[in-house]
């Protein structure tokens, strides 16, 4: 229940959201929940969920409070998302917190797995109000918060495409059309989330081990309907770096998927890999919350086809090939996109972001 | 000769470049000059070559300086490119500045077509320099001075995409792609071209007028080998506002050329209309400069299989189509484009201009 949220209140909400969004594609099923204590304009203690099983980010932030020598009672709380108050992997956050002694809790979203902690609170005498930045909590939450209201992941689709629109040469080999400079942000890109999905035939043609700058891989999911991930790929032999996980029908031979197995790629039969709506379910229900699609031709097409992106990240390249792959194969259904942020240059590459708009025109 | 050019002499010669880019796509044949008079920091006159027929820049800036009420004895001209040592369809301008008395001209460009005014300004005691902001009075007269010492114009190609590549539907039907506000920056751009070329395809999808916003409209060139263009189509029942040019070989009926010929459009007739050199060379031979090629596929997958295009002006439209029109049927040829401004956005479109490099690698 909204009550009084002020400027200030607004402030310090960001500054949690901005915990949340470091925690992006490190928590998966959970959500990276960000969170800050603050008395008298002062922050007494910050935390964010930083792995699944790990702590939620209300205990990260008392615990951070006390480490700093700070008394949390009398504190206003901001979290990202409602706090739990179930006992899941961990005791409920309402409980440290009502046992913390906060004098008021805001929160930017409500959790539509929990029960409201209205109750919980006022019973303690605490104050309690949910919707601050809601906006931004629901675009860095929006993957969990599809998966678990609609069991799909929230699917951003990524591609570099020539000047004249292909994605590649027409001969099956690969080729950089993006700068150095913006295959490093793409490269950046992917810890921000919890799967990078390729076709099998972005395996045989670029043969990449898809695995982010840093420490923190995704999980790497090849979609092929008869298993086509060769034991001897850049994937599997990296398999010590990130999981990989092949979703497959029953097209593929059994004893290359066992072959597979053995080696510890994570299997994922469905009915038909060819049904992107499948596809997306079996992520879902690994926990998947957010997914970036790398390509190529043919799963951009079927995935277009399908209305599946809620967002795109385009790379467009200085180059004109003239002629080569492009995407297609879609029956023709046209969705509307708006800009996420402004297009910018890296390299000689123009990087925009989309975000998928349901109804209205071209503009 | 370069003997001494100043921080000041810059400044001063990029004021005459931007009365020379005012000019851009007035001129044809004739390259669209600006030119600056100075004397102790202060303008006298300025002036720019306005229309093919009409005083050269030179001319127009002593008449200003005159009516200015100043005296142009002692000062510096600032002129795009070196004044002509012939006459013309006007005196020499190198005769023109001798008598008004100036003490220094500084050009930024010497003019392959005529004489080094060097010698006469010397006699006449004018200090003369040249090679003053040549890189962008090159960028500016580049369109004349291709034409002058290639005999090709330069090209310009433009188009709009959907975020998946496509520059239409699939079905031969007109849908706009780009935002209303990235249509009115793109009609505003063809009044800097001397012609808009389209294929016979974009005619008979689109039938549109392809005038220029305001009242300086530049000459609108179908291609079509076989003289695809309707006697009731938009460009030709709208040719009180510009001309209409037809280029076509000898697949056209003869009948219909003399109908499109009666109504005032003006033929040129190629051996191979597909072949894009004969194209260009015509065009070239007729007088452009500057011509911008607006589509479609096949045109612009021609232009682009045969490396035409020196500029690109592109429109991302934040629609994804799933299906449609791509540029194709070219020869696998790659060319390297580097970004001439930053990208930006206009309404929801991505509006990237790109420069042809020779040569180099994708970024």
């Amino acid at each position: 229940m909204t009550v009084s949220l002020s400027p200030v209140d607004h402030r310090w909400m960001r500054l949690a959201l901005r915990q949340a969004a470091v925690s992006l594609g490190a928590t998966a099923p959970n959500p990276g929940v960000g969170c800050v204590l603050v008395r008298n304009g002062q922050v007494l203690g910050s935390g964010r969920h930083r792995r699944c099983g790990g702590p939620h980010a209300e205990p990260e932030a008392l615990n951070d409070c006390q480490q700093r020598g700070h008394d949390p009672r009398g504190a206003t709380v901001y979290v990202t998302l409602a706090p739990c108050t179930r006992h899941g992997r961990t005791p409920p956050c309402t409980q440290a917190l009502i046992q913390a002694g906060v004098a008021r809790v805001v929160a930017a979203l409500a959790d539509p797995l929990q029960d409201d902690p209205q109750a919980l609170f006022s019973q303690a005498g605490i104050a309690y109000e949910v919707g601050c930045e809601a906006p931004i909590a629901q675009h860095i939450h929006g993957g969990w918060l599809k998966r678990v209201t609609q069991g799909r992941p929230r699917v951003t689709g990524k591609w570099a495409a020539s000047l004249d629109g292909f994605l590649g040469p027409a001969a099956a080999r690969q080729q950089w059309l993006s700068s150095p400079s913006s295959q490093a942000i793409s490269r950046r890109r992917r810890s921000a989330f919890d799967a990078i999905v390729v076709g099998a035939e972005t395996v045989a043609v670029d043969d990449c081990r898809l695995l982010a700058t840093g420490s923190r891989h995704p999980r790497r999911v090849v979609i092929s309907a008869r298993g086509r991930l060769p034991v001897r790929s850049a994937l599997v032999t990296s398999m010590n770096q990130a999981p990989v996980w092949l979703i497959h029908d029953d097209r593929a031979a059994a004893d290359h998927l066992c072959a597979l197995r053995d080696l510890g790629v994570g299997l994922m039969p469905v009915a038909d890999a060819h049904d992107v709506d499948q596809v997306l379910q079996a992520l879902a229900a690994a926990g998947c919350n957010d997914i970036l699609v790398e390509g190529g031709a043919q799963v951009h097409g079927a995935m277009l086809a399908a209305q599946a992106y809620d967002r795109l990240e385009l790379y467009q390249s200085s180059l004109s090939l003239g002629h080569g792959r492009a995407i297609s194969n879609g029956p023709q259904r046209q969705q509307s996109f708006v800009p996420e942020i402004p297009p910018r240059l890296s390299g000689n590459t123009v990087v925009s972001h989309w975000l998928r708009v349901d109804g209205g025109g071209p503009c």
